[in-house]
C-alpha cells in the first residue's frame, strides 16, 4: 500500500522523538512492503517563528490531503507565562483540531509489566488497568463565546454542546466498547449542568441501539477519586473536553509509563496521533527525550487509519522486548544501569523489527 | 463561652455522624465550660419529603443567626438516576451555599501516621502530604445561566467570574499561606480560558501586597497529574468552583483516610463544618458508618469559627488516640479485628476525652 503522511513535529522535543517514528515507520514499511510518502509542515511556536502563525494554511492543506497526520508536540516557555499573548502556540491546536474536525480523542492508558513498579500507585491498585478515554475535541467550553464585560472586571467562557456532536462521540464510545469488554461509562456533572444533562439524555436513548454495552453514568468527581482508587475497573469512558483534559491526564499517570502513552484524535477529514506528553522544553536538542510514546502512536496509525494490524502488532513488540531488555531513555532507566539516547533507542527498534 | 450551632444532618447516613459529632462536642464544652445550644434543622431529601423543598427558608434563618452550621451529608438514591428530577437535593446544597455567602470551601488533605498504608498510593508518594485547597464555592458555571435552545437539541452553561469575586478567595488563599509555609498555588486552565485569564492576572497583582509568599500557576490538567505523583510538592492551592469539585475530591483518596477528610465553607454571613464524604445511602441505620470526618469538621468548627484551637486539639488528639489504639468502623478495621460501631466510637471518644 501507499501511504501520505503529514509530518507535524512542532516544538521542543518533537522533532527528535518524530525522527525516530519515522524511522522505525520506515522500517515496518519496508518490511511490509508498503511506500510511504512524508510531507513535513509548520505548527505550534516553530510555525509562528516562521510564518506568525501557530497552524498556517499551507499546514492545513497538507494535512488534509494526507491519509493520516503524525504529530510531536507543541509548546514554547517563552510563551507559558504569559497567557494572553496575542499568538499562542495553542491557539494552533484548537484552531488544528477545528479545521480538521477532529472530533474524538482517543486516550488509551494500559500498563507495561516491565514498568509497573514506576507506577506512584501500588502494584495491586494498577495490575490489569486497560482503559480507554474517548474525550470531545471539538466543542464544550473551549469554543464556546468567550470574552469580558464591565470594562474588563467580569470574564466568560461558555459551554455549548449540541445532541449531534454527543451521538457522534458517544456512537464511537459504544462501538468501541464492542470491540471490548462491551462496558462504557459515560462521565458528566449532570447534577449541576444543563450540557452533562443533554450528555447523560442523548446516551441514554442510544443504549436501546446497543442492548450488549452495560453503560454506568458517574459524576465527574466520583471518577476522578475512582481512577486513583481503582482504575482496572474501568473500561470505555466518553465524556466532554474539559471533563476528558483534566481526566485523561490524571489517568496517563497512574500505570507508571506516561512517556509511553499514544493517542489518536479521529473525526471528519482525516486522523492525527500524537504522544500524549508535551513538548519538554528542558530537553530540546539533547537527544534524551523518550520516543516510545511517538513510535506507539504511530503502531495506532498503521492499525487504526490504515488498517494494518500485523505492522502495528510488530511495531508494539519489538518496544516491548526493548523494555525488557533494558534498551531505554534516562526516564526509564533504573539507577546504575546505561541511558540510550533518543536515537539510540529508534536504531534499536529498526535493527530488531 | 455560649454558642448557638445550627445543626443540618441531612440525609443517609448523615444523622448518625453527626450524631456522633454532638456528642464529642457536648463533652468538649463541659471540659472547657461553655454552652453550645444546638438548632436542628431541615435539608437535603428529609426537607423535600417533609416541606418539598431542599433547603427551606426556615432552615435558611437558623442557619443566619446561628454561631455556625453543622452539616452532615446529602443525597438520596431515588434522586439519583434522575438528574432533570424538578425538586434534587442538590439544588438544596447550591441555595444554601449562595444564600448563606460561603464563597471559600476549605479542603485539607493531610494524612494519618496510621493509616498511610490504605492509600492506594505508596507510601514514600504522600508521607508529609499535609495541602489544602481553597475552592470558589459560589461563582463559575455552577450558578451561570444555563438552559437549552434549539427546541432542546443545544444545551449551554455559562462560566462567568467577576474580579471581586477571585480577590476575596485569593485573599484568603494568600493569609492561609502566610499562616502555613507560603507556598501558595493558582490552578487555572489559562491557555484555554478567559475566566481563568481573569483568576491569572488578579493573582498576579496581589502577589506585591504579599511579598512572602511565592506564587505558582499551573494549569489544571498538569495539577491532576501532580496531585496523584508528588501530592507533598503543594501546600495552599486556590481554585475556581469545578477545578475545585474535581481536584478536592481527587486528592481526597490520596491520604488513603478520606473518610476521615474534614471540610469548611466560609464566607460572607456564617460559616459551615461537614465531612467530604457522601450519604452513603447503604448504611444508613445500621450504625456502621465513620463518624471522624464530622467529628474533626467539628474541630475545625471550634479553632476556625470560634477561634477555640485548645479545645479542637483535644479532639484531634483523641481522634488519633482510637485510631491508634484500633477503635475504629468497619471502614478502617483491619481483617479479623473488631469493627466499632459508629455510636461505640463516639462513646469511646467521649470517655477518653
Ligand atoms: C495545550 C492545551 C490547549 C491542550 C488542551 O487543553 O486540550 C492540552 O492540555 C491537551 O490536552 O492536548
Ligand atoms: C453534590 C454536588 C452538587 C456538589 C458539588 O459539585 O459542589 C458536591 O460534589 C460537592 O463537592 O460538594
Amino acid at each position: 500500500m501507499k501511504f501520505n503522511i503529514a509530518l507535524l513535529a512542532g516544538d521542543g522535543i518533537g522533532p527528535e522523538v518524530i525522527n525516530e517514528a519515522v524511522k522505525v515507520s520506515d522500517a515496518i514499511a519496508k518490511k511490509f512492503n508498503h511506500e510511504i510518502t512524508w510531507t513535513p509542515a509548520l505548527t505550534g511556536a516553530a510555525a509562528i517563528d516562521a510564518v506568525g502563525v501557530p497552524y498556517p494554511d499551507e499546514t492545513h492543506e497538507i494535512c488534509m490531503k494526507a491519509d493520516a497526520v503524525l504529530f510531536g508536540a507543541i509548546g514554547h516557555p517563552k510563551y507559558d507565562n504569559d497567557p494572553s499573548a496575542p499568538v499562542r502556540p495553542e491557539q494552533g491546536l484548537l484552531l488544528m483540531r477545528k479545521k480538521l474536525g477532529l472530533f474524538a480523542n482517543v486516550r488509551p492508558t494500559f500498563t507495561f509489566p516491565s514498568l509497573i513498579d514506576n507506577s506512584p500507585l501500588k502494584r495491586e491498585r494498577i495490575e490489569g488497568t486497560d482503559l480507554v478515554f474517548l474525550r470531545e475535541l471539538t466543542g464544550g467550553i473551549y469554543f464556546g463565546e468567550k470574552g469580558r464585560r464591565d470594562g474588563g472586571e467580569t470574564a466568560f467562557d461558555n459551554c455549548v454542546y449540541t445532541r449531534v456532536e454527543v451521538q457522534r462521540l458517544a456512537k464511537k464510545g459504544f462501538e468501541l466498547a464492542m470491540t471490548r469488554s462491551k462496558k462504557l461509562c459515560c462521565v458528566d456533572k449532570a447534577n449541576v449542568l444543563e450540557t452533562s444533562r443533554l450528555w447523560r439524555e442523548t446516551v441514554q436513548a442510544m443504549e436501546k441501539d446497543y442492548p450488549e454495552v452495560t453503560v454506568s453514568y458517574e459524576f465527574v468527581d466520583a471518577v476522578a477519586m475512582r481512577l486513583v482508587q481503582w482504575p482496572n475497573s474501568y473500561d470505555v469512558l466518553i465524556t466532554e473536553n474539559l471533563f476528558g483534559d483534566i481526566l485523561t491526564d490524571e489517568a496517563s499517570v497512574i500505570s507508571g509509563s506516561m512517556g509511553l502513552m499514544p493517542s489518536a484524535s479521529v473525526g471528519e477529514h482525516t486522523s492525527l496521533y500524537e504522544p500524549i506528553h508535551g513538548s519538554y522544553p528542558q530537553a530540546t536538542g539533547l537527544n534524551i527525550a523518550n520516543p516510545l510514546a511517538t513510535i506507539l502512536s504511530a503502531a495506532m496509525m498503521f492499525e487504526d487509519a490504515f488498517g494494518l494490524k500485523d505492522e502495528a502488532e510488530a511495531i508494539r513488540a519489538v518496544v516491548n522486548k526493548s523494555l525488557e531488555e533494558g534498551i531505554v531513555t534516562e526516564d526509564l532507566a533504573p539507577k546504575g544501569s546505561k541511558k540510550y539516547k533518543t536515537s539510540e533507542v529508534g536504531d534499536w527498534l529498526v535493527a530488531n523489527l
